[in-house]
């Protein structure tokens, strides 16, 4: 009387990342290299292929942020596109508020759905956002649900965006004020990292993408955790070529790990990219932001290091030199936030946030990992101490 | 000075298609059979894994269109779980209003998001809608983007849900007036077809599955197609035995599509499942309503096989046997809409909905298929003329 059909749908996903200085420069062709030829299949959507295919349609967000440091930003994006007339703006760039508040609710979503709505996008066209992490999150968020998905390029402008946020899969707004409550998984059409838009930043801001270089050298690849170690006193002076490289490795790194890591949608309760980050969230949360989330990383990569040496995994020269280059990169790897720390608290909130069991990832040397389901609190404890003894 | 990496990601769903009948009865066992054990790795997610593992968390959405036929079916279903507790219910039932209300604004997609929150559900917890397939499209946007995806089971109450809408992997709501301007790709965890809960249906509802049945059967299989017209007197009589088999091989197909057609996320322009849908989409419209989707597509199919005819690709004998089959079934291939409906502009926002060119899918035979990207306006007016003479 009951029968069962067992559907299987395999999607696949591919796009590029890309790493250069200076996009928005006429003559650079990365931007406008991302288009496909129009003949004859994509189309621009407000064109009836009987009138033959026009440019791509297109619109664009701003992170407002970025105006301080390149007032002529918007004017940048328009001249491209009149040089390179690959695809064709068919709304005013729109310029949106950066930073935390693009996704403390539906405004930014909301103002850039009414964007796409304007511009006439459909699946087959396209939205380039600029900005940092927040505001690629809420523009994100409505570039995957207008029509199901238009076709978004990212263009991330902080060091954390362009090394880890920028190039994955998610995307979200906070919701009933929670953090990321509402969203979905959507990769994106293309990412296209300009160096140059960090030059931009605030220096403590440039910093702040070595502390989840750090965190995934540690759990992923020794051999750039030792690059990084030996790089450290120039990665401290911001110097281009260490910190350019520590960007495009650690890019490379979260991307590997999306593409082979067997969950990128992260159906499952694994999260190994979370190394350090139960504390930093909880860190985060406690200093409405005073603490940055690289800042947060660094102190909760610290002391899940310390937590993993008390537990017997990772031995004393490998805690030694996690111990040795946060403070040569510049971070603290304490704060009073840590004194305060309701560690069972902090790691049920992390858990139930997505739920399921709670995994933690900890280090049994650089470069390798193990994930454990419970925590020793009192050793936890002993961890906090050693940090505020070495670095209060 | 540009380095590209290139990014590719696998994401696989699986997920069950369950036909049964009485679903809610308590000892029928395909619900909860869907729910995997708790040893050790889910969680419910209020459950601290320290504490062992609980049953999992559910919350359920019930389309009040149902309850009039069924008005014990918020206690059915607390009691299915009462006798089956593989999962509990961490709120009261939901009921929400049924039908195009449902997706015509964001009322029912917020209310299934207060209800996400209020029953604390995470991403490994469980959501049962049972409704339309309007109730199922704004119920599963929510599941599908409160904290990037619950796990959403299905149990679609009306023909077409069952036979295609409620099998697929797409949800969403009206916006800015637009029919699904808002929504995303997100196949559910489970689906469940309950054949009781039709026998609720006015007849005419009950009958509206079988337009998509025969547009189906028309594009991918013969023999489905001949077995529609062997049964066509049954069917017309809506017996239960050739009507159940109609809704499961209907979805099978649709199942089958999704699964082998090459772009289950519909990332191109081609649209087989849409034949016949142009005409039918703009008919709806333009009657706000008064014809169902059904019945719109009756006329829909009816007019472009023989549209297919007069352009030469569908032999004579093919055609008559479809317009046999769709007044042998109950349905009037004619509608004043069709008189008055302007093809080229229901054709070019057909197009523009989903961007892209234009593909149409015409059958070359009964089970056969080519797809055109254009169309002779004035053969489709004798089209009209034809369907006008016969059945009007």
């Amino acid at each position: 009387m009951t029968r069962t059909i067992h559907q299987t749908i395999a999607v696949r996903y591919d796009f590029p990342v890309i790493f250069t200085r200076d996009a928005l420069a006429p003559q650079n062709s990365a931007l406008a290299g991302l288009f496909p030829p129009c003949t004859p299949a994509p189309g621009g959507c407000g064109t009836s292929p009987q009138q033959g295919c026009g440019p791509h349609r297109l619109a664009a967000v701003l992170d407002d942020g970025l105006l301080a440091s390149f007032p002529d930003l918007g004017a940048r994006i328009e001249g491209y596109f009149r040089h390179n007339p690959v695809a064709s703006l068919t709304a005013p760039v729109l310029a949106v508020p950066g930073g935390e508040r693009a996704k403390a609710d539906l405004s930014v979503f909301q103002s850039v759905l009414d964007l796409i709505f304007e511009a006439r996008l459909c699946r087959q066209s396209y939205l380039l956002v600029i900005g940092g992490g927040a505001v690629l999150d809420a523009a994100g968020f409505a570039a995957a649900t207008a029509h199901r998905g238009v076709r978004l390029i990212r263009m991330p402008s902080t060091a954390l965006a362009q090394n880890d946020a920028g190039v994955g899969v998610k995307n979200a707004v906070n919701f009933f004020g929670r953090k990321n409550f509402l969203g979905c998984f959507a990769p994106p059409f293309a990412v296209l990292n300009d160096f140059a838009l960090l030059d931009g930043l605030e220096e403590r801001e440039r910093r702040a993408g070595l502390a989840e270089a750090v965190k995934i050298a540690l759990i992923k690849d020794a051999v750039f955790f030792d690059r990084l170690f030996a790089d450290r006193h120039a990665l401290k002076r911001l110097e281009h070529g260490p910190l350019e490289h520590s960007i495009e490795r650690c890019a490379e790194l979260h991307l590997e790990h999306i593409a082979t890591g067997g969950d990128p949608f992260e159906f499952g309760s694994s999260r190994p990219l979370d190394f350090g980050h139960w504390s930093a969230h909880a860190m985060e949360e406690a200093t409405n932001g005073a603490l940055g989330h690289g800042e947060a990383v660094a102190i909760g990569v610290a002391l899940d290091s310390v937590y993993s040496h008390l537990t017997g995994l990772l031995p004393a020269d490998d805690l030694a030199h996690i111990l040795e280059i946060l403070p040569d990169l510049g971070f603290t790897p304490w704060h009073a936030a840590l004194e305060t720390l309701d560690a069972p608290t902090a790691i049920e909130s992390f858990r139930e946030h997505l739920g399921g069991r709670l995994f933690l990832s900890l280090l049994t040397g650089i470069g390798a990992r193990v994930e454990v389901s419970s925590i020793d609190f009192a050793k936890m404890q002993e961890a906090v101490a050693i940090l505020r003894e070495r670095f209060a």
